[in-house]
């Protein structure tokens, strides 16, 4: 593969393009005909092309071919780097396993614990690598990637270290999230304040200093970690002034959204039991819903986030992948795009803003990413597909479309 | 592209593989040091490299660099060739649109039927190439393509010999099934009986005479035809030695399964409602059940296809995409074992057997396809991947496998 710094620049004038609604920030609509300059790897100039001041028109030509463009997308929630896969607890479970055989026979969230620590840094990038070009071959163009799998000083690092290679190696904006309070790691068994205590005094500030830290996150669940806590991570990030975002609310109601709220965190996550009280205080906080329609496919749930009550409040929405060997071993965006859809009823241009706009303010980059707008560095795809719905319906396509991916031009029609 | 016949040639000998359990047949096991022998574009030799006869051992030889083997999967229900496509429709109804609305916005099966009409066959064979490519790529080496969006003989004709022509094109095993008992045209509403007198006395002949029918269909529902209506086109099948498969028991229990049955039909797919007797009948007239996940999700169907008492009853169930453009348009079988798994709770090697050895059963190729034997054409799959289970278990992959088909490698890792 071509290293990234020697990818093709975008720079110069695109033409034959045709924007979708949306691509130029909320409720802007479709151009027909539309031309973006891009100079130093940066939008410089979007617009009807008619419109293009001939000051802007001059530089290397590349031809759009009628293609319809978006934002690049962002997937703002995912666990990408880890080691071992977990297919074979997925078939056991089919045959009829109990949790406990496939306890037994090594699975559950404890094996990718086991197999991440297991791994060197270059064999969790190996590992990711391929998942990643997966979802950049969609058209993926910001990502977040969460610790988690280590649940130490040392393996949560690794973890951070092999997103942050990632990005530079593949030329993506990657935004870090600590989730040091994932699960309760095996040797803490019983002592889960203790974890907490250390997530907080040692894991996060040294993480922090290193710089391996964009957000910080927590799983609030009764399976997971309780929201007295939560809110203890919570206020550590706060010393260390790290945004938070939680898991919340995916099984049970327990009050983690609003919480989150109040710590003005960037977005609460899965919230299939979501409650009134915390859609409006998310609502108040800004708080984006992201939206994680593959887990909820994957696990079989049939009790869907409260979608009309939050477009009702306005409340924003995203949708993301979830990529995790768990619980979402997705590796499409698309695909989330029809879920989001099809399972809990997002119209298109509610799913469309959900991998841009929204997907970009959950991760706090909405003044970079999620549109096309001047001053943004250059992230835009064009689809070889007649309108924007397409995006959506093609259930498990692979598109190929051309994606303009930090000012470089990353795949070829 | 590279034309078909320009491919290089598969022949010689292939080592370093893995097979897959069932690759061999009913019953076979995983082999983890194969080796496999392609003279002429069929299979010779297959075995543990151990085994390899020296006699055997000489040609060009290919390398599989560890990788897990498959039979050529089969995608055994689509309606593969059709004119535009209703992603309009699908934004719609997500945006509230009632049936009518959408009725009157010129979407449903109407739209389908028409736009099929408007194009040529050169046209036809545009648009569809690209979805056979998609599920080529999978790794599909035969597939079903069903008319049933021409209602006419000009226009099944021309979708027919699109599906014929599409063969040639890409070197794939195609089955045509004639279904134009799909639906009733807009000038014969009112005149079903008489619509299906052409179907019998005039399409269905006429047809077959070209070459253009393997097998014919009817989609028997309250919202399509009748069990006399089916019952008088597999008559007409029957005098034309033409084998049935049926469109049955989807929406509601109509007893075609038993009816299909009785003329020894290849498959019945859908069957979400199947009766226990027509469990029975299927059994004892050796027809395979077609699962569809991708149209079950699609419509948010409730109610599952009775998996449990087919397993007991032995009778062989069959995975596919259904691709269409109103209920599964869907690009990927890939897709559709997870479907198949997720939803339908198939094990692994269920949803394998329904896309290699059961589909082909489904199409009556049992005796060429659907496993890797001597004598039959090299159809096989090197995937990337570390056991079978990772085959349904990624969402939304797309493992680029080297893919020999009809000999020939049609793709590289
Ligand atoms: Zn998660
Ligand atoms: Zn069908």
């Amino acid at each position: 593969m071509t290293p990234f710094a020697q990818l093709p620049s975008a720079d110069g004038v695109w033409t034959d393009l045709r924007l979708a609604p949306e691509a130029l920030g909320e409720g802007s609509t479709a151009v027909d005909d539309a031309a973006i300059v891009v100079q130093h790897g940066h939008i410089v100039w979007v617009g009807e092309r008619r419109a293009l001041p001939a000051a802007h028109a001059q530089g290397p030509q590349h031809a759009g071919h009628g293609a319809l463009v978006t934002p690049g997308l962002i997937d703002c929630h995912t666990h990408l780097v880890y080691g071992g896969q977990r297919a074979n607890e997925f078939a056991m479970r089919l045959a009829g396993a109990s949790y406990e055989e496939v306890a037994r026979a090594g699975g559950g969230i404890v094996s990718s614990v086991r197999a991440t620590r297991a791994a060197s840094e270059d064999e969790l990038f190996a590992l990711a690598a391929p998942r990643l070009q997966a979802l950049l071959n969609e058209g993926v163009c910001a990502i977040e990637i969460k610790s988690g799998y280590g649940l130490s000083l040392e393996h949560e690092r690794a973890q951070l270290r092999v997103a942050r290679r990632l990005g530079e190696h593949f030329g993506v904006t990657v935004r870090t999230t600590f989730l040091g309070a994932h699960a309760l790691p095996p040797e803490y068994a019983g002592r889960s304040q203790a974890y907490i205590d250390t997530v907080c005094h040692e894991m996060m500030p040294a993480l922090a200093a290193e710089g391996l830290i964009d957000a910080v996150d927590v799983f609030c669940e009764t399976i997971g970690f309780s929201l007295a806590e939560t809110e203890q991570v919570f206020r550590a990030a706060q010393r260390l002034s790290l945004p938070v975002k939680l898991h919340a609310e995916q099984l049970s109601d327990m009050g983690g959204s609003a919480l989150a709220a109040r710590y003005g965190a960037l977005s609460c996550d899965h919230i299939e039991h979501l409650s009134d009280a915390g859609i409006a205080a998310m609502k108040q906080a800004g708080t984006v819903a992201v939206l994680l329609p593959g887990a909820y496919y994957f696990l079989r749930d049939t009790h869907l986030p409260p979608i009309a009550a939050l477009r009702a409040a306005g409340v924003p929405m995203a949708v993301s992948t979830d990529h995790n060997p768990g619980t979402s071993p997705t590796l499409s965006l698309l695909l989330m795009l029809n879920m989001a859809c099809t399972l809990f009823r997002l119209t298109v241009p509610e799913a469309v803003a959900g991998v841009t706009r929204h997907a970009a303010r959950a991760l706090g980059l909405q003044h970079s990413h999620g549109q096309i707008a001047v001053d943004q560095p250059a992230n835009f795809v064009l689809w070889p597909l007649g309108e924007v719905a397409e995006l959506a319906y093609w259930l498990g396509q692979h598109p190929q479309p051309t994606v303009v991916r930090q000012g470089r031009i990353t795949s070829h029609p």
